[in-house]
C-alpha cells in the first residue's frame, strides 16, 4: 500500500456499527484500518465476530487508548458513556476523533444532563465537538478535528424537517416525530426481546414521550435557526434488519410546493439526500448512504407531513461517520461510500 | 347438527378477511354455515383457496344473490363498492346483513361522496346501518338486522381516542393518527408492491394525507360525542403478516392517570379491550379478538399520546364482524372467539 | 367449573411448548389448569412471561414436587435432562405424567447413553413410557400413566416414514431425513443465534452429521418394524416463527401410487393427518394439530421422496402431548385441539 | 470517462438478475453501461423499476437486437426461452455474449430436450457456450466469446460436489440435492404464491422429483469427470430476501479430513470460495460473490453431507456473470465484485 494512506482504528469494532465500519474502510481508497478494538471480545477472529466480512487474520485487540498504535482517525463506535473516557486519552494524539455514540452530540451541558440523567464526565468537552450532519452542518467539518456523528433517529428527523425550520416554513411548536426503526438500530446486546421470536411478524412503540433522542432532535431545530422548539417523539421498532422511516408533522401555513422547493434547494449540493414525490420505503435505501424525502400539507389540518428513509446502519451511522471524515479531510464527499443498495 | 343452528352464508369467502369468518363460524356453536360466496374462485375447493382450513368438500358458489340459500345471517366480505349491490337484493329477505366493507360504514351521504369520490348506489340506505364497534356503539347492536363493520385502522384508532373525546379529555382538533399496519390488511389481491420480495425488510407509509379511513375516524369520533373532529391520518405498511398498531396524538391538559382511568372505566365491561401500562406488541393481540391500549402524556408538549393494538384480521375485520352478531342476537359477546393468541 | 375437571399441572410453562400448554388447556373441556410451574420466572404474572395468554392473576410457581398440588396429570415441558428428576419424585402421585423433553423417549439405555452422551439418572425406567406419536403408537396409549411425546423432528419424520417402513416399501438403510424448523423449535433461551439480526433473513444448516434426534428417530422405525435403520439427518433452521418441513429420502422399488395408497391407508383413522398430493408449505398447518404428507418417488434413481409439514409446537410438542392425553384418558382424540390454524 | 471503457449492454433489465448487473456495472472500473432493455417496461425510468438504483435518469429500451448499439459485451438476463433469439441475432456482431438464462448452459441436444421438453431453436449452438462456474471451469474463459452462466442451484450445487467428484472420493451415482432458495430466486414476475402473504413466515418444497435444474447439474458433474451421475434434486423456497443454501449428500469411502482438504486444494486459487469448519448461514455471504462450502461425513451411513452457500443473485446470477466477464476479458477475476457483504 502507499504510503500516504490515512491510517484508522476502529474502538467497538464488534457491533454492528463497528463492523459496518470495517467494510466502509476496507473499501475505502484513502484510509487504512490499521487497530481494531473491542469490549468483551478481545482475541478474537474478526471474520467469527462479522462473517460477512470474511476471513483475513485480523483479531480484535482491547479498547484501551495504550493499545491503539499512531493513527490519523479513531472511529468510537460503543455504547452511550463509554467513548468519552477513551476518547479523553487520546485527544492529545492529534488524530481526527470520531464518535458514533452519544457522549458528545449535546453541545449544553445542562440539556445533556437533561437528557441523559447524569452529569458529563468532562463538561468542558461539549460544544467543541463538530455536530456531523453534513447536510445541515457542512461548514463546520472542513478540518475538524472532533466530530460527533448525530443518532439515527436525529438524522432522518432533522433532515425531513431541518430546512424547513431554517426558513420557517413550520412551526417549531408542537412538532411529532413518529419512527419506524429496523431491530439493528437497537444494537448487537443479545437481549430477550430482541430474539426472532419476540420481534418477527410485531410492531411496538416504544419508550413512549420519552428518548435520549428527543433532545438531540430539539438541539438539531435550533442548530438551524429554530427557536425554543417542542418535539414529540415516539420511536418503533418493527421486523426488518434495518432501515429507518421517519413521519414528522408540524403546524405549516405553507404549500405543499413550497416545502418540497425548499427541501430541493435545501439538498442541490448533497449527493446522498434525493427529494422524491412519492413516499419512499426503506428498502430503497438500504445498504446505500441515501436519504429521500418528500413533503405534502393536509390542509385541512394545517399541517406539514413530512416523511423521510434511511439505512439506519449506514447514513444513520457509520455512513454518516465516514461521511463527515471525507469532508473533514478534505476528500469528495461521497469517497467510498455506496450511492446504491441492493436489492431485494 | 341441532336444528335451531343460525344459518350463515359469507360473501367473498376468498379472501383473508373471508376464511377467517369461515373459520371462526367454523367454530362457533351457535352458527352453522350453510353458504359460500366468492368472485374470481367460483367452483373451486375451499381448501385448495385456504389451505389453513383444511380439506372438506366444501365449494365456492357465486356471489350472485339468487344462489344463497335461505340464511339467518350474510356477511360480506368484498372489496369496497361491491357490498351494495347484493346487499340491496337481499334485504328484503329479512336476514341479519353484516358488511365488512366500507359501502354501510358512513352515514352522511355528502361525507361518503367526500370520501369516495362517488355518490353513493344507495344513499337512502346511509345512516340506517349500525356501525358495528361494540365498545363505542354497543347499546346500538341488540336486534340490528344491518350492521356496517369498522375498518380495521378505523377501529385501532376510536378504540385509542374514543372514550378520552367522549370525556372531553382531548382536543379533537389536531388530531394525529400514525398507524402501522400487517400486510394482509392490504387485501389477498394479487399486486406488485405485495410480493415478498416488496415487502420483507422494509417500511414504507402510503396514501399520505388523504386515505379513505380519515373521514371514518372523524366520523366516528362524531359519534361519541367530538365536535368537528380533524384528523391527520398516516397508514404505514410494514413486514408483518397481521396486526395493527395506531399511535394517535392529541392535545390534553389531562393528566396521564386521567386518561389511563378514563380508558379503563370506559372498557370495564369490554371483554375484548384491556388498558395495559406498556405500550404494547402486536403479537399479543395476534390470532385474537383482543385490543390493548394504553395512553401517556407529553406534559412538555401538552400532548396525550395513545398506542392501541389489534388483529387487523380479527378485531380488526372478522372477529368484530362475528362480536357483533353476538350482541346483535344476544348471544354471549365473547361466544366463538379467541381471547388468547398463539405465540410465537 | 364442574368438579369433574381433570385437574392439570405443567411444569415448564414459561418457555414456548409450555405456554401453547396453557393455551390448549384453558381452551380444553375437560381439563382445568391448576398449577403452573417454571425455573427462572418463579412469581412472574404468566401474562407478563406471555403476553398473547392476557391478563388474568396467574402466577408461575416453582418446579419443585412438593409445591404441586394433587393433579391427575402432570406435563413437562422442561429442557433436556430437567425432567426426569421430578419426574421421578411424582411417579407415586398416581397422575399420567407426559414428558414433551427428551428424557424418557429413548427405550434402550444403550442407546440413550449413545445418544446424549451420559448415563440415564433412571434407567429402569426407559421403556417404561409410552412413546406418544399416535398415529404410529395409538394402541399403547388408553390406560398410559407415563407418556413420552416424541421429539419435533422424530415426529414428521415418522409420519413421513413410519407407515412405509412398516409395510417394507422403503429400505431402512440409506434413510436421509434432511429438515426445516422454525425458530421457535430452538427454545426460548436467550442467545445470541436466536436474535432477529442473526436468523432474519438467513438459512443455515446446524449439528451436520450428529443430532440427538437421530436415535429417536431410528428406534422410531425401528418400532414400526424397521429392521437396523441407519439415519442421515440433517436439521435446518430457517427465519419462521414456527412450522417444520421434512423432506424423507429412501431406496425403494415401489411406485409413487403405492406409496401414496400405503400412507392414506395407515392414516385413514388419524384425524390430524392428510395425505396430499402436492408438496405442502408449513404455513398450512401453523397453528393446527394438523400434519400434511405427500411421497413422490424419482424412478431414475430408485428413490422416494416424502415431504411431511407440521407445527412445531402443535404436533410437534404441546398439541400431541395433548392428544396423547385425550386418547389416554379416554376422551376423542381431538378434544380442544385445533384442526383448523390462522393464515396469513 | 476514458475511451477505452468496455462497452455493455443489458437485455432484461427490469428483473432483479438485471437490476444486480446493472448496480455491478455501474461500480464496475473497466465497464460502461450503455443500454438497458426490458420486455414490458420499456420507456420507464430505472429509478422507478430499481428505486435502490437511484434517480439518474436512464430509460428503458426494448429487447429488440436492432436497438442494441455497438457493444463489446452484452448481458442476457431473460427467463427461459427468452435469450435465444436476440442472441442469435446479435452473434455476429462480435460482442462477447454472456447468458444469464437457461437458453444455452445444457450442451447436448438430447439433454437439453429432455429437460425442457421442446427442441432447442439452434441446436448448433449447444456446447458452442463456455459454461461460466469458473471455479470448475475456469481455463474456458479466457477469450471466450460466448459464455452461459450456471443456474443458481448448480452453482451451489457443483461447488458442493464438484472437487470431489472430480477426484472420485464420492460415489456420482445416488447423489441427493437439497437446497433452500431466497425467494428472489423465483425470479420479479407477480404471483399469488410469491406474495408476502403466501411466502412469509412459511417453508415449502416445490418441483419434486423433477426440476429443470437437475439434468444441468448432472451435466456439470460429468464435465469434472463424473460417471453418470444420477442426482435427487429437491428445491425449497424459504422466506428470505436472497440466499441459497445447498446440502447435499453422496455415499463416500473418504474421510471427512480428506473431503475438507480436496475442497481446499482445489479451490486455492479461486478467490471467492472459501473453505469452512462449521456449517454456514446464508446471511453470510449475502451481497458479496462469496461462496462458503463445508464437508462432513457421516461415517455409519457411509456418506458425505456437503453444506454451500451463496448468494443467490450474486454468486448464483449477476455476480458470477461479471466474474465471467472479468476472466474472459482478462482483468482481475475480483474486479468490480464484491468480496464482503453487509450484515444484519
Amino acid at each position: 500500500m502507499p504510503n500516504d494512506l490515512t491510517r484508522v482504528a476502529v474502538l467497538g469494532a464488534s457491533g454492528y456499527a463497528g463492523g459496518e465500519l470495517v467494510r466502509l474502510i476496507d473499501g475505502h481508497p484513502e484510509m487504512e484500518l490499521v487497530y481494531i478494538g473491542a469490549h468483551s471480545k478481545v482475541g478474537q477472529h474478526l471474520g467469527m465476530v462479522h462473517p460477512n466480512l470474511g476471513g483475513g487474520d485480523r483479531i480484535l485487540g482491547t479498547l484501551n487508548p495504550s493499545d491503539v498504535p499512531d493513527v490519523d482517525v479513531v472511529f468510537f463506535a460503543l455504547p452511550h458513556g463509554a467513548s468519552a473516557t477513551p476518547a479523553l486519552e487520546l485527544l492529545d494524539r492529534g488524530a481526527l476523533l470520531v464518535d458514533l455514540g452519544s457522549d458528545f452530540r449535546i453541545a449544553d451541558p445542562q440539556r445533556y444532563t437533561a437528557a441523559y440523567g447524569a452529569e458529563h464526565p468532562a463538561p468542558e468537552q461539549l460544544g467543541q465537538w463538530v455536530y456531523g450532519l453534513p447536510e445541515l452542518n457542512r461548514k463546520q467539518l472542513p478540518g475538524a478535528n472532533r466530530i460527533a456523528v448525530p443518532g439515527c433517529y436525529p438524522t432522518s428527523a432533522l433532515l425531513a424537517l431541518g430546512p424547513l425550520v431554517a426558513q420557517g416554513l413550520v412551526d417549531t411548536k408542537g412538532i411529532i416525530v413518529d419512527a419506524l426503526s429496523g431491530v439493528s438500530g437497537a444494537g448487537r446486546s443479545v437481549k430477550a426481546d430482541l430474539q426472532f421470536g419476540a420481534i418477527s411478524d410485531s410492531a411496538h412503540a416504544y419508550n413512549l414521550v420519552y428518548h435520549r433522542h428527543r433532545p438531540e432532535i430539539e438541539q438539531g431545530l435550533e442548530m438551524v435557526g429554530g427557536v425554543d422548539p417542542v418535539v414529540t417523539f415516539t420511536p418503533h421498532l418493527v421486523p426488518m434488519h434495518r432501515g429507518l422511516l421517519t413521519t414528522a408533522y408540524a403546524a405549516t401555513e405553507a404549500t405543499e410546493q413550497q416545502l418540497q422547493e425548499t427541501l430541493v434547494s435545501a439538498y442541490s449540493d448533497s449527493p446522498f439526500v434525493t427529494v422524491i414525490d412519492e413516499p419512499p420505503a426503506t428498502r430503497w435505501v438500504a445498504g446505500s448512504n441515501n436519504a429521500l424525502v418528500t413533503a405534502r400539507v393536509d390542509q385541512r389540518a394545517g399541517r406539514a407531513v413530512i416523511v423521510s428513509a434511511i439505512d439506519n446502519l449506514l447514513k444513520g451511522a457509520a455512513g454518516q461517520a465516514v461521511q463527515c471524515v471525507n469532508i473533514a479531510l478534505g476528500w469528495d464527499e461521497t469517497t467510498g461510500l455506496p450511492l446504491t443498495g441492493a436489492m431485494p
